[in-house]
C-alpha cells in the first residue's frame, strides 16, 4: 500500500501516518518528493484492512494498493491451469466445450426434445433453469422440483450432465441431488451466504459475471469459493450492463482474455444472455472461442416462438446444429471469407 | 403490447402474429403503414408472458411494451403515498427523516459512542451492520449476533430504532427479533427468495438500489414485496455504477425523482456510499433532500480512520453534527452564498 | 509517478526502471517490500510524458500517477474561486443565475416571446442555438446567420446577454460578433482544434461535460482554455450516458461537489439535458443548487409540442416562471414539506 | 411514430394528437386497447421531425419510433456490401486488412523502422498519426506537417496506402494531399461540421465509433458521410466507455455483428485502443475477426517503451509480426487448443 499525501501535508501529519503503518503491523517507507511526500507500507504480516482508514486521516491525498486483492484464484500461487471435470466432461482442458438447452424446463417435452436436439448437435452438457430469478414477480419463475425430476431423466437417457442455477442456500442440497453442476446466476454473483454454502459442497460452481462486477470483484467473489474449500470453480462472462439500448447487455470478450491472464480457472461466454439478440449468437460464439474461452453456455428452445422465458435469444435446435458445425469450419484465413 | 413488423414481412407472417396474439388472449389491432405494419395486442385478460416470444417470430421486427410492467408500486392502482412507520418514525410524511450509524458494528464501545452520537446530532433511527457483505473474503465480515445484541443495547439507550442489514433468508427470523426494518443490500436486490421471505415479515424493509439497476428494475424487486404482503417498503437510492472513477458510485438523483414519480413509496438517498468521499457528503445530502428525497442515510464513525469498513466515507460524529445543522439551515435564496 | 514492479521482477529489470526515471531527469527512490518492489520518480523538472512508457518496460506491473494531471484550473495554484462576467452577469459569485430560452431558435417570434418570458420569470442570460449539433442529418440543424440576427435583436430588447453554441473553429469569428459566451457543447468537449482557437479568444467560454467524460477530462479540456490564454470558463454538467434508459442521461450532481472541490472554476448544471423529461427539471434544478451549483442552464420554448428540437424536455414559460419562483422558497427545514 | 397514450387520457386529448398527426402529413390509426389508446402515426411523406414534440402533449405517456432513423447506411435501400478502396487495398471484400503502425509519427527513423517492420510482417495499411488528440495539453501534440511529409516518404518505399487522422476542417484539404485514408477519431464522431467538410472529399473515411456512441449514433454519423456526397466510409469499433477499470476500453465486438447487419458499409475493428492492454492484443485480434470485422487496426511501435504516446498499449515489431502469423493459423477445432 501506497499513501500519496497532499502537497501540504505538515510533517506531523507525515509522522501521523508513519505511526498508524507501524501500528497495523507494517514497516513505513518515506519518499520525499519535489512536491509531495509519499510513504509506502511494507511487509506481508500486518493487519491490512485497518490500513484502509488512512485514506481519511489528515493530509492523506490517496491510498494506492500494490498487491492483487485475490490470492487462490491468481496465478502467482498456482501456474498450472484448472481442470474442472463434470460429469466426466472436462472445462478448462484442451478442448472447448458447450452447455446447450432451455434457459427454463417448461415441460417434460420441451426439454427432452431441447436435451435430444443438443446432444445430437455435439452439445457437452445440458442446461436448464428449475428455479428461474426473474425481473418481474409476474413472469414465470420455473418449475422447481418437477423440472429437476425432467433434467434427471434427461440426463438418463442423453448421457450429458447437467448443469442448472440454485437462487439460494436453501436449494443447494436439493438441486445437488440432481445436478452435476451448480450454476450461480449474475445477480447473484455476489450472494455471499450462497457463496459461503457452495464452498462446502462437492460440486463443481459455475460462477457467472455479474452485470456490474468489474474482473476483480468477479475473481474475488471465486476467491469466497476456493478459500471456503470448493476449488472446482468456472467463470463464465455474460455480459455487463452499458448504456447501448440495441443489445440487452455487451458481452466483454476482453474480460475473458484478462480473466485467464489473471487467474488459472477455466472461463465460459454466454452469448445468449451476452447479447439477447439470436442473430449474433453465432459470431460471437466464434469470437468468444477465439478469445479465448474454454467453452460456451448456449440457450436452446424446441420452439423459440413460444418459449416462457428469453426466447429472442434462443436458438431452435436447427440453428443449434448448424452452429456447431460452423464452429468446426476452420477459422478466417487471410483469404478466406469471414462470417 | 406492440409488435413492429419487418417492412418485408409476409401477409402469412401477419397472419401468423395475429393467429399467436389471439391465441394468448388479445384482440390483434392491425395498422398497415407506408413502410410496414404493426400490430397492437389488445386486452387485459391475455397471458403476457408468452406473447413475449414473438419477438422471434418471422418477419417481427421488435415488441414494444405499452403498459407499466409493476402495478402494486404504480400511482395509478394507489394515488395517495405511502407512509412507512419504524418503531413510531414516519418515513415518507412531511419530514424527512435521517438513518445515521457506523457501516460495521465493531465493538460495544464503537456502536454505543456512535448512537450517543447521532441521536445527539438529531438523528431518527440508528444503523450499524451486524452481517456485512463485503467484496473480499478476506475483509471484516461483521460481528453476527454479537453486534445485534450490540444494537439492542443502543436501542434501549437512546431510543433510536434499529436499522440492519439481512444478507440471506435464514437470517430473516434471527434479525427481526432485533431490528425494527430490514436493510436489503444493493447486491442483493434482485436476491428473489430473500424478497420472497421478506414479503411475508412484518417488519418494514428498506430496498436499495442494485449498481446496476435501472428504476424499473428497482421497482419490480419493490412489487415482489407487495405482492407477496409486505406494502411498507422504503426505497434507497445509493449511487449506480459508470465509468467515472473517482468517485466509488454515481449517486442518481433523479432516480429519486423519477422513483417518486412513478411510485408512491417513500425513497431514501444514501450519499455516503453514492459517492463514497467524504468532501462531498454534505453537498449530496442538501441536493437529496432538495430533489424529493424523504430522507438519508449517513456513515457515521466515532473514529474513521479506525474504521473496519468504509472509513473513507464515514463522517465523524462532529462532522455529521455539522450536516444535521446545516440542513435546518433556508437554502439558497437568490442573493443567498451556497455551500 | 510510482512504478509498480512484478513480484518476480529480477534485479536487472529494476536496474532498467531506475536508469530510465533518470534518463528522464528525474531521481529514482526505491522501496524494496515483502512481496515486490515500487520506484518512485521524484522531482519536477524531468519530462513525465516519456514515463509513460515505462508502463511496458519488463517487470513492470503499473505505473501509479501522484499528481494531478490539470495545473492552471486547480486550486493549488489558485485559491480564491474564479468569477466570471458575461455581459455584465457575474457567473462564480455569491449569486446563483439561470440561463434559459429554446434549444434553437426557430423563427423570430419565438426567440422574441422566449426571451420576454424568460427576462420576466428573472432569468439572467438568454440561451438560444444558431448551429445545432444532431444526431441525425435529417433533422433541423439551425438557422445560422438569421438566428444570430435574432438573438441580438432580442439582447436589444430584453438586455439579457447571449449564449450560443459555437460548433467549429470556421464559425468562432462570426459568432464572437453576436455572442456574449461561446458555448461548447458537450461532444465537442474533446474538439481540441476548437478549444485551442477558442482560448485566444477574448469571450468567455461555456464548457459542457462530454456524456462519457470523466471530471478530470473535463478539466483536462479546460486547461486547453487556461493554458491557451482565455481563463474566462465556466463549466456545465449535463448529463453522462448510463444504462438507466428511463431518463436521456444520468446528472450527475456529485460532480459538481467534485469539481468545485478540484477546481476554482464556476459550474453550472443544465438539468434539461441531464435527464431529456420535463417532469423532474423543477426537482433536479433545486437540487444542482444544493450541491453547489453556481447556477442553471434550462431549456424554455413558448409551445415545447412544437419545438424543432427537444420539446420533451423543455419548459413552457409558465412552467418556467414557477419553477423561478419555486426556487427562491426557502428549501426544507426538518418539519417543511418538500416537493 | 406509435404515440402511447396515458390510461387516463381525455378524448379531447386524443383528438388533439390525432389533429397533429394529421397537420404533420400523416394518416392517424387508432387503437382503443383495455387500460389505454394508442395512436399511430402512418405514412412517409410527413414532417417527422415536428412530431417529436408530441412527446409532451397532454396525455401523452411515451413516444415509439418504428422506423430505423437511417437510410443511406441502411441494408434496406442498398443489399450488397460495401468495398471501399483504400490506394489500392480493398476494405469490406472477401479477405481481410489490417492497418497497422504508430499512435504518433515521433521522427523520420522511428516511423521508416515501422513502417518497414508492419510491411514486412504483411500489413496492408500504414497508419501514423500527424495531429494527435491528447486529453491533456502538456501531451505531445504531434509533428504535424513534418509528420505528414515522412508518412509520404513511408509510402514511397513501402508501397502501404497511408491512413491518417484529420482533427478539424481547417486540416482537410493539406492532410488529403498526403493521406489515402481519413481518420475521424473517436472524440471527433459527432463533430458534424467535420462530417459534412468530409462529405465533400474523394478521399475515404474511416469513422472511428465515439466512446458513448449507441451503434445507431455511430451509423447516423456515417450517414453525414453518405447523404453529403462520400460513400468511401468504413467503419471502426475502438471501445466504450463501462465501470471496468482494469482495460482502457470495453471493445464491443457485438456491435461489429450487429453493425454487419445494420449496414452495408465495412467494419474494423482497434484492439489497441480498445483495451489499452498489449497482452490481450493478440486475442483480441482473432476475436474481432471472428466476430466478422473486415479488418484491424494495430498500433505497433519500433519501442513502445519510449513511445511518446500510448506506449502501453503498442506491439513492437516482433510482436506484431506473430501476431500476423497467428491469424493464419487455423482457429480451434473442437480438439484444438486455444491461445
Amino acid at each position: 500500500m501506497i499513501v500519496n499525501m497532499n502537497p501540504e501535508a505538515t510533517e506531523e501529519q507525515i509522522q501521523h501516518v508513519i505511526d498508524r503503518i507501524k501500528e497495523c503491523g507494517f514497516q513505513a517507507h518515506v519518499i520525499r518528493g519535489a512536491e509531495r511526500t509519499v510513504i509506502g507500507a511494507v511487509g506481508n504480516s500486518g493487519r491490512r484492512g485497518e490500513l484502509e482508514g488512512l485514506q481519511v486521516a489528515p493530509g492523506v491525498a490517496a491510498l494506492v494498493p500494490i498487491s492483487q486483492p485475490f490470492k487462490l484464484v491468481g496465478r502467482e500461487l498456482r501456474s498450472e491451469r484448472t481442470v474442472v471435470d463434470v460429469g466426466g466432461v472436462k472445462i478448462g482442458g484442451p478442448n472447448w466445450v458447450v452447455i446447450a438447452g432451455p434457459c427454463s424446463v417448461e415441460s417434460r417435452a420441451q426439454l427432452m426434445e431441447a436435451a435430444r436436439g443438443v446432444q445430437a448437435a455435439g452439445a457437452h452438457l445440458l442446461r436448464g433453469g428449475a428455479y428461474k430469478p426473474r425481473t418481474s414477480p409476474y413472469d414465470f419463475q420455473g418449475l422447481g422440483i418437477e423440472a429437476l425430476e425432467f433434467l434427471r431423466e434427461a440426463r438418463e437417457e442423453t448421457g450429458l450432465p447437467i448443469v442448472t442455477e440454485v437462487m439460494g442456500t436453501e436449494d443447494v442440497t436439493l438441486v445437488s441431488e440432481y445436478a452435476d453442476m451448480l450454476q450461480v446466476g449474475a445477480r447473484n454473483m455476489q450472494n455471499f451466504p450462497l457463496l459461503r454454502r457452495l464452498a462446502k459442497t462437492d460440486r463443481p460452481v459455475l460462477l457467472k459475471r455479474g452485470p456490474s462486477a468489474t474482473v476483480k470483484e468477479w475473481l474475488l467473489a471465486a476467491e469466497y469459493l476456493l478459500s471456503g474449500g470448493n476449488a472446482n470453480v468456472v467463470l463464465c462472462e455474460r455480459g455487463i450492463k452499458t448504456f447501448e439500448s440495441e443489445l440487452r447487455n455487451t458481452l466483454d470478450l476482453a474480460a475473458i482474455a484478462l480473466a485467464k491472464e489473471l487467474s488459472h480457472l477455466p472461463v465460459l461466454a454466454d452469448p445468449s444472455h451476452g447479447t439477447g439478440r439470436r442473430s449474433v449468437i453465432p459470431a460471437m460464439s466464434r469470437a468468444a472461442i477465439a478469445a479465448g474461452a474454454d467453452g460456451l453456455m448456449i440457450e436452446v428452445h424446441p420452439c423459440p416462438e413460444r418459449a416462457l422465458s428469453d426466447g429472442a435469444q434462443s436458438l431452435d435446435v436447427t440453428a443449434f446444429a448448424r452452429l456447431m458445425q460452423d464452429m468446426e469450419r476452420p477459422m478466417a484465413t487471410r483469404a478466406g471469407v469471414l462470417v
